[in-house]
């Protein structure tokens, strides 16, 4: 494990360095847990791995998490430095930059420390370590895609027996528990999110399920994630309650499609727009695209979202390991929405995906 | 609802002005659900209440998450403006500002979009909202107070409960997802933590729980909080498995003191630093002052951790309303740990305190 973060320490301080970047500052998030295996929750008292070009790796934290950093994956390959309370930590961050030049900072920073920081070292500049560190994470080796393929199954198994179960009747949030209680069933170490959109709260695509109950002729968009490993699922299915609503099979046929054509599309090289430019052609051919209101997809792993995202205007080519949502969708404000979504994985030749939970349309009871 | 929240959103301008902001950015955080009641998850697109005096308000949200917006509690009393997939949300951000003066970002904002919105508007100065959100947020109202209550007395009745259970032989993870389990029966919605410290591990302020079985002669720090209706709870307590340990009795005693000491120093007007002062004198006097090594408490409320901080330093007199933790330990390395926590309200003449668990020694089988 160390040996393997340690690798990702020193290329991303490479990155770095060919970035032009003088440092690197990784707070507590998904990098830092890439970085480091280190995981401790973001608070008010700074906890920094500071990451310099022809430096040793220092790692920054409150006094009272010292045994706990030390006891961490890398706790004993790299220097833990500790601050007590009522100390300064944004001068002790300072004082293992340099003093001009341009620093990455973890996107997820919270800005408190960020503009401390600035304050305590007004010369230096700061860009997001996204544009260092996203190209490295977005890239899956063989353990990762392992992980993110059995966090997928174990999604797309959620959703088979929510499908087989009788839910008519049941208000959103209940289908919400019971999705919840599936994904950790199946093995599942955490739940992240299950969105219940019902009839017309489909139309919402980031809906926060309630109180409205399941009934015939309803269609049911439903979004859920969970995380094996500290790796993330991401899936999503419309069924319909007995029988479609009107209008509602030639959408869904369209979103189907236009999930097939941007599967097709992904392949190394490619630019990531031009998976979300073939997702938007069909929907745009069929007449639906001012309905088609997010981007087609974003990456996954540490985090629900992270790079690459698959929206127009992100030139960057796709690469072997990159792992993505291709998620489209057609919301019909009053009716229903319909969105099919599954991760699929960037291979040397094309894509492969990770969920096989059946994209054809499901009737449930 | 939407009255007590609007009169929230006035108060926060006004406050701005006074501070001589020009503006106050708000993401998601506990300052979006104290002024807005809206708790979307924080995510890459960026979503921002934007307060300025003498202008309306205004809540910038990705499209997609539109209709959730609109049908959050201000949904319908503020404008909601969306931005699309694509667009570049942080020039729809610069827009809603002036061009120059200084701007409060909430201190959860992420680096990310602190960073972005930097370079979109270069002429202004950026400052943590908490120099003005703070103050507002640490007095809590009789509503915030009411709950703040329920959630300590459920939490005093896991840690009572835990403490008649069998416990010995169990590792340190075990107790802690039993102990979750006991918040949640009691009432809580959610859990945050939950550390259980035992033996040499009671040493580390934030230990993780682990594989180690608890034996006799075990000093057993547990530290355990929740949410009920999205205000925290925090209580730790310190139990013995059978027997106390050689040395800990005249520890415990020392932090039982000391945390006595700093309950009777608050009142109205007392300046934070004095009620850390208090604890701290009383355990250095013990001659245990270097094995204290943390602040004595920090404000809760919708978060675990807010101001005010009883910390060394911190000047900001004490205001009726407030609640704050008061947690002195003692850390003895390669042997125990102690530390005794309750939450704590001030009152117009002095304070009381919310958790009622008792802080004699606790022996546990």
């Amino acid at each position: 494990m160390s040996r393997r973060l340690l690798d990702r320490v020193t290329r991303a301080t490479r990155a770095a360095e060919e970035a032009g970047l003088a440092g690197i500052l990784v707070t507590p998030s998904a990098d830092l847990v890439y970085l480091a295996g280190y995981d401790p929750p973001p608070l008010e008292r700074p906890t920094c791995l500071v990451l310099r070009p022809g430096t040793e790796p220092v790692l920054l934290v409150p006094e009272l998490e010292g045994p706990r950093a030390r006891g961490s994956p890398l706790g004993g390959s790299l220097e833990v430095r500790t601050w007590p309370d009522g100390d300064d930590p944004y001068r002790a961050m300072a004082r293992l930059l340099p003093e001009h030049g341009t620093v990455g900072a973890s996107d997820r920073m919270w800005s408190l420390h960020l503009l401390f920081l600035q304050r305590e070292a007004p010369e230096l500049g700061f860009v997001p370590a996204s544009g260092v560190l996203g190209p490295l994470r977005a890239v899956k080796d063989e353990g990762e895609l392992d992980i993110l393929g059995r966090a997928a199954r174990a999604t797309d198994e959620a959703f088979r027996r929510i499908a087989r179960d009788r839910i008519e009747g049941l208000r959103e949030e209940e289908v919400g528990e019971r999705l919840a209680g599936l994904l950790r069933e199946q093995g599942l170490d955490g739940v992240n999110f299950t969105i219940v959109a019902s009839g017309p709260n489909g139309a919402s695509p980031h809906h926060e399920p309630g109180g409205r109950a399941l009934r015939q002729g309803d269609a049911v968009v439903l979004d859920l994630g969970g995380r094996v490993g500290g790796y993330c699922s991401d899936l999503s299915r419309t069924v319909c309650v007995d029988h479609p609503p009107r209008g509602f099979r030639e959408v869904y046929d369209l979103v189907q499609e236009a999930q097939e054509a941007a599967f097709g599309a992904v392949a190394p090289g490619v630019p990531a727009e031009e998976v979300d430019r073939a997702a938007r052609d069909v929907i745009g051919a069929g007449g639906h695209g001012d309905r088609f209101i997010h981007r087609t997809g974003h990456g996954i792993g540490l985090e629900e979202h992270e790079g690459p995202y698959i929206v127009e205007g992100n030139r960057e080519p796709l690469r072997p390991g990159m792992c993505f949502s291709i998620e489209p969708g057609i919301y019909v404000e009053g009716a229903f929405g319909v969105r099919i979504e599954d991760i699929v994985a960037v291979t040397d030749t094309g894509a492969i995906r990770l969920n096989h939970a059946t994209r054809d349309l499901e009737l449930v009871t």
